[in-house]
């Protein structure tokens, strides 16, 4: 039986370095080239005519454009199952009394007896130098159907283990980013807002889970309240978000520590 | 059509103030008495033999004793649908060229369209005084099947709606508990530990979500690390849980704001 865990060999054929477009890459984390890169795009919104539908959009044809090989996860065109259940166990339980979730999945990922919607999600990951989730918050978070995704696929043995989490996650070598569109204005996200500084709901996202697979965390791209915009700044908003996709491979991750959610 | 606005009359009979087990209530916020209220668990756990199903038991149990009325909501037996769909609107859509999820379930809370599962699950929030949320944290948030839970079944129109949130939020005369068990251990969840104070990754859940639709939260139950702990060491858990159930009625609920969660 193919064992799952070759899916963490680090054999993937790095960009030669001759298409740096920067003469000196200011570190090893930031990458220097685009072309040859792979993005995994998982994308949750319902409606293709959305406006979440239209980031993701452009964000597919930016980095095409820039010779990046895209792949989109489109969770609820998949009908993706966001439930952690027996099922996505396929062969028998090292534990059938008393059924643990995160014990059988780790040792599940070991025998290669994950389900295949968990394999090819996680094979996608695999070959991903960059993850961009692209959702509407849903309280203060992912919809659903994002957390099962991040419940299901990154499990023990292939995203972590122990000790291999945070900056030792198994995810070390790839960039993640959250773009989200909100309710709220702005001002709602403030430190004086009522809904407390944005960054404070990132926290169990970008560090609870992201880096905690050892992902690089790229600044958040958030579109505050399309549904309360006009016309002309919905289109600013995708402008700016197609505007920074040109120079993503050149940013620095953030450091995802407290310090950037609650000290700023 | 059963007009499901109906479900926001407050006309459910409170519990005569005859019963007060204490002479000076300190304020409104905080019931005297237990007998007659109503408790709903949303409970998500796949296996009746965990520890998670234990507190569920055990508050059962304990408040049931008290003479509280106590249904659970047993996520995954039900089955229960995390996803944000179409299907949940039975009806007619307002606008059917773009799909739009909050809209269409507004509109369908007031028409009397959603479907039959959410309704089931609004009626029970309804008739409650508290609701207690018995989890497994998974990714520093509650498990996908619970978050879709919120997601469907905290809709405009029955939770909240504009301007009525936070303070003003429709669910205001209830009380609602977080009852968590963690992977880490306690020393890990501080503020210099690995995963930072543990009341970070309650602030999308509590404020952004709870507080939001106006419930009082009562002080969460955090059950650290119950499969790195000894036998003794998850029954004195358990305990603590009953324990604290006994005087449950008479707590305060905390100050949910961003010094809560940021400034302990």
């Amino acid at each position: 039986m193919h064992d799952k865990r070759l899916l963490l060999s680090p054999g993937r054929t790095a960009a030669p370095e001759h298409q740096a477009t920067t003469p000196n890459p200011r570190e090893n984390l930031s990458f220097s080239t685009m072309a040859g890169k792979k993005v995994l795009i998982v994308y949750a919104h319902q409606e293709p005519r959305s406006f979440n539908a239209t980031l993701k959009n452009v964000a597919v044809e930016e980095l095409s454009k820039q010779g990046c090989s895209v792949t989109v996860s489109d969770l609820y065109a998949m009908g993706f199952e966001p439930r952690a259940t027996r099922i996505d166990i396929t062969g028998s339980l090292s534990n059938p009394e008393s059924f643990n979730y995160g014990v059988e999945t780790h040792e599940a990922f070991k025998k290669g007896t994950l389900s295949s919607d968990i394999v090819a999600e996680q094979k996608k990951v695999q070959e991903a130098d960059l993850v961009i989730f692209q959702f509407p918050l849903y309280w203060f978070s992912v919809p659903a159907i994002m957390k099962g995704w991040m419940d299901r696929v990154l499990c023990q043995g292939f995203a972590f283990d122990i000790p291999e989490f945070y900056d030792s996650g198994l995810l070390k070598k790839k960039l993640a980013l959250l773009s989200l569109t909100t309710g709220g204005v702005a001002s709602m996200y403030t430190k004086a807002g009522a809904n407390g500084d944005f960054r404070y709901f990132l926290w169990p996202l970008q560090h609870g889970t992201l880096h905690f697979c050892g992902f690089k965390v790229l600044a958040p791209q958030v579109s505050f309240a399309p549904e309360y915009s006009s016309e002309e700044e919905r289109k600013a908003m995708v402008a700016s978000w197609a505007q920074r996709l040109k120079s993503l491979w050149q940013e620095k991750p953030i450091q995802c520590l407290p310090p950037w959610y609650f000290e700023q």
